[in-house]
């Protein structure tokens, strides 16, 4: 995925952001030493820029405020995931809960890379009121790129606009409860295993199964998940068995 | 529903709030008049107190911030809520998820007792960013008071807490779709109607339908509503006939 898309307006930023240059690592680096030692409130810009060796210009060039070099990645991400969502092609868009769930495990890849920075901002994060605040607004941005997506996929539907607003939710609330998950345990454990799971019980109440696969599996995923088309069936309790029954074979039938 | 149950803490502020006395329905008034007169940034807390003809204390009495004498009845719809997932018996708790469409019910409540206030507030909220972030917390503290009571429902559930955070989730965001629906058509139509449409299809995707009802009806649903008991079976498409049979006839038995 290329930082090219980037959304308009980020201009120069984002291109400072995708290059990643020493200072900017430093930068955070030097903010972080900081908000462990002495605590985020009582770190000012004037501390980090200090610790880094450079100047306040240089801070706010690449960093709007403090708070935002406790998040650095995430306007990356989230160009990236705007990236990935809007240059989908006939195949994903042919399963558009499973294209918003890859989508989502963009955010937990970015976590991932450094698990020992992502645990020291959680625990950072649950701290400082403000740091939360950030956060929910971030996590809001996310929803709703993920949603924008399954609207334009659902415009056709009755209740598209509702429907993709509630897959977003359950994909970002599923994806936060393995990320969160995974933090808490320090970064032990396999974070990408954990938000499978979790994004899979949304694809089980909203979204097709995945389609069987060729052996060796594809490019965008594991060859060794199994193919799991289901069948599902709703029926009012009260019918006799034999009425269920018929239902079932239908369905089968159907496809 | 009582504020009696109140969550601890919140002690006299809470009752003020339940009392609702004549001067804090004057700051807000006074607030929202300024709000939509000069605008929100443009508004200090000197200027509200000076039109309602009251200290700077007495406002601070009644809200912390600027911010919380936008969003005046919150707290309240918190505490409700709160007490209302607190005082489920055994009846309702069979049906966690549509106990918890019905807390998230008390917030259009809250809403749709107000429109003209409502809809000035949406427009307000959707200019000012600082206020766009407060309701974002507001938003989480409901999700979080829904997915706490579904994770105590679901605690001998394997992935419980999973399902709890993702239902929570589609619930607030199905509410608040319908909600912010009802919003930008400026409080016209019926906003109870679109909610309840909304969480029906929640619950179509996450929960069992509603019990069969004493004809009549009882006092919180509608008398005319059908009864949908269903069974929702869930296997793999390859698996057999009399596989899935048997695992219908399980099912059945074990209620």
């Amino acid at each position: 995925m290329s930082s090219s898309s980037a959304t308009p307006g980020r201009g120069e930023k984002a291109e400072a952001a995708a290059a990643k240059p020493p200072m900017r690592e430093a930068l955070v680096a030097a903010a972080f030493q900081l908000f462990l030692e002495r605590g985020y409130e009582q770190t000012t810009v004037d501390d980090i820029v200090t610790l880094a060796g450079v100047g306040r210009r240089s801070f706010f060039r690449y960093f709007p405020s403090k708070e935002d070099v406790v998040f650095p990645d995430h306007e990356r991400c989230l160009a990236d995931m705007t990236a990935f969502l809007a240059t989908s092609g006939e195949e994903q868009d042919h399963e558009p809960v499973r294209r918003v769930c890859d989508a989502a495990r963009l955010v937990l890849r970015m976590y991932a890379e450094n698990p020992t920075f992502s645990v020291q901002r959680y625990r950072l994060t649950k701290q400082v009121p403000g740091l939360r605040a950030y956060e929910l607004s971030v996590v809001w941005r996310y929803e709703r790129a993920l949603a924008e997506y399954l609207r334009r996929r659902f415009s056709g539907r009755r209740d598209g606009t509702l429907q993709a607003d509630v897959i977003a939710a359950a994909v970002v609330a599923a994806h936060n409860n393995a990320l969160r998950s995974w933090l808490r345990s320090d970064g032990q454990g396999d974070a990408s295993a954990e938000v499978d799971h979790a994004l899979g019980y949304v694809q089980s109440a909203f979204g097709a199964a995945p389609p069987p696969r060729p052996a060796g599996g594809s490019p965008d995923g594991p060859a060794d998940e199994p193919a799991e088309d289901v069948v599902v069936v709703v029926s009012r309790r009260g019918a006799p068995l034999w009425r269920v029954v018929q239902e079932i074979e239908t369905t089968l039938a159907r496809d």
